[in-house]
């Protein structure tokens, strides 16, 4: 895929090192394998769509660059971070002040928290993957190893399904399917991406029946 | 529950107390919601069995009450070390020694990867019930976090599936559905467990094909 990606922009090797450097965290669910598969989607949707691939393809490499921990009072701010950072990650290309300001732009505008609306395709692409890597199997696998990491309780034993009680997201993992997982296909901006949402979501609904039989 | 369990064996609310507080951790996949888990199905099955649940409820309660973390060289030994501490958790209830020897019997029995043929009615329940709630969807979820918890990677990005490579579940997560997970079905002892079984085995391979059509 590096190939792909470096004659599909203005990537230098070095840069895209560079850049991937900063993923070998070990958050597994803003790593190395979730920029993979952003890109892996971006260059389907971005080809299907007509966009320019060569703005999306580093903005998919750099949106997650700068990460903060959720349950961090900065981390409305870490998109604006990534975006800031664009300008030395590409100040060695062939990338011109304008692209630069393009590709930062989109960086900027892929938060969900910050919820921006999205002011060129390349943009919509972002917000549309980056949604649709936090739904369907992924979105589990995700959900569930940062529930960890948050050290949250997967449910609450008394009232796992929050009947008739305030949600709370740090506390119980899985209140979390309420304050944001399930209306992530609600907010696609393409029709491709949503297509694809409806499928993602059909898998949330599948996992919580069964779960719901399991517990 | 607790009144049930007081009422339908020789616990004292002391000795469930003082058990319970032994699962105040943050491992996910071995809480507080695990034992919760078990000792409803436990008395489902135990009920629908015919077992002895004054024998079944403490051995369930006791069972990870040792808990040694995936990768420690003790981890096998975490059942015997459970299952020594089960005299002085029921020293001061009405149990006789040959009551606490048949359920330190149980939790011995009751590891996976000492593979111990169970002895008892009792231990073929709790040998059942602890692998179904490593299948289905809080299989899922108890494996995604414990892969945070352990640092390994969601899968290995050149080859997720492990096509003509050895497995490591170690380092990627995904692994362990072929090392342990999707085996787990064929080692049930129950009927009854078996039935709830090929549920959760199903689960798992909706879910691996969603997640294969994702990544």
């Amino acid at each position: 895929m590096k190939n792909y990606i470096i004659s599909n922009s203005k990537l230098t090797e070095d840069s895209f090192e560079t850049i991937k450097n900063f993923y070998l965290n070990d958050d597994p669910a803003h790593d190395w394998l979730h920029i993979q598969r952003l890109l892996k989607q971006g260059i389907d949707f971005g080809t299907h769509l007509g966009a320019s691939l060569s703005i999306l393809l580093p903005a998919i490499l750099i949106h997650d660059i700068i990460n903060i921990p959720k349950g961090s009072r900065l981390r409305s701010k870490a998109s604006l971070l990534s975006a800031n950072k664009t300008k030395e990650l590409l100040g060695k290309t062939d990338y011109t002040d304008k692209e630069i300001e393009s590709i930062a732009q989109v960086v900027l505008e892929h938060s969900y928290s910050a919820n921006l609306p999205a002011t060129s395709l390349e943009s919509e692409i972002l917000q549309d993957i980056d949604k649709l890597d936090a739904m369907g199997a992924i979105g589990v696998m995700r959900w569930a190893a940062t529930s960890a990491k948050m050290k949250s309780k997967f449910y609450d034993e008394d009232n796992p399904w929050a009947e008739g009680r305030e949600l709370n997201d740090f506390q119980f993992a899985l209140d979390h399917f309420e304050t944001k997982l399930l209306k992530l296909e609600g907010r696609l901006n393409t029709e491709i991406a949503k297509k694809e949402g409806q499928k993602r979501l059909q898998f949330f609904y599948e996992f919580l029946s069964q779960l719901k039989a399991e517990i």
